[in-house]
């Protein structure tokens, strides 16, 4: 009930931020439209979380975070991705409206390494492995084009210690082995009492104190043959 | 009157989104905010751009892109940054909410690079240089803190023809030598005749064809002591 509910509305933001960004109604229309987004946002806001603070719907034992930015349902800012675990890796589907744009036309270079780094961890998450992000490469080959299917893929490539190095590819769905973008990813665990140090402000939604011990971004992946949740 | 009413609403809708990423209202609230988000999306769509087609407040000779998903005031996803000139390079301050989320109480490593790619690329520019990026590394040294006065620097380091090449810091503003994140970016300027075929579909707000000469992502700078536009 709840998840279905912060689904529905990040569905609904998400579709509002491409309206706005992609409008051309007068302006007097965008004005009427930001005093109604105000209304909302006023009874959104009778009741928040503070910003240490786990949404009710996390749940960071699967790994699964609702409002994650590239993954989140409830994040309009996400596309939201669905990784899935497939053969040796993770892949998602995807396409970007004009929110996400940079050169005309085409997705903002930092957009691909936004989405990246999200699958790169997750493909470290897949090989049961984690860590936070210590490095980020990527090579832009071509452009990678607006409205248009993609496929995204990574893979784990390398594994010692607290080190996990993950690889992985943009394309288009159609021509998914010419990679458009091909990224790389080193990720390290960090030491439990750095650990404990970075995260020791996280409270979970009854506010007691709930320190992630693997606190990678990454959400819930689907395994082949499961529905989405 | 235009770009006032798109930097409104690009307010309104920012709030909006993190409103919606911190509320802990019951699922019948956010049922209802969802249906109002519908309402004032069919307003906005009663009229709409086309992929390729440019905003009317676009200007690309002066690199103005008001749906920036960094840097324009018209998307929602966008902080937005307003990145200045000044020195040898480029700086912008920042400070991010819980819609940029990662790891909890952090900044998501995507959400650094998608920063930094602008940054970079901005830093090129006001080096009176341009191109797409070829290839960006990021270094993560410490994990970016959310709702904390952040500084972004980004310089130029290297020239040569077509290739150029940028470097750059995320930093808490208390301690802006000491830097969380350090990124560098390769920036090279497509042949004219590629340049031509990337963009041969963008219009303009007219609808007539306008494919860019520079076609950077990067939205205007503010030099020195200039105000906001």
């Amino acid at each position: 009930m709840a998840m279905a509910a912060v689904t529905e509305l990040g569905a609904a933001l998400r579709d509002l931020v491409d309206a706005a960004v992609r409008s051309t109604v007068d302006p007097a229309e965008l004005t009427a439209a930001a005093a109604g987004a105000r209304e909302i946002t006023a009874r959104l806001s009778t009741s928040q979380r503070p910003v240490h603070q786990l949404s009710a719907l996390d749940d960071l034992a699967s790994f699964r975070r609702v409002y994650n930015p590239v993954t989140g349902v409830g994040n309009p800012l996400a596309a939201p991705l669905a990784i899935r675990q497939e053969d040796d890796g993770v892949v998602a589907d995807a396409s970007f409206g004009s929110a996400y744009e940079g050169p005309p036309g085409y997705v903002h270079g930092g957009v691909s390494s936004l989405l990246m780094d999200q699958l790169l961890g997750a493909a470290a998450k897949a090989a049961g492995r984690w860590g936070m992000t210590a490095r980020l490469e990527l090579d832009y080959r071509r452009p990678v084009p607006l409205a248009t299917p993609l496929v995204l893929r990574a893979r784990m490539t390398e594994e010692a210690g607290r080190r996990t190095v993950t690889t992985g590819t943009i394309a288009l769905a159609d021509a998914p082995d010419q990679p458009l973008v091909a990224a790389r990813g080193v990720f390290v665990a960090p030491r439990p009492d750095r650990t404990a140090s970075y995260f020791r402000a996280v409270v979970d939604a009854s506010g007691r104190q709930s320190p992630p011990v693997h606190p990678t971004d990454a959400t819930a992946l689907r395994r082949p043959g499961q529905e989405p949740a």
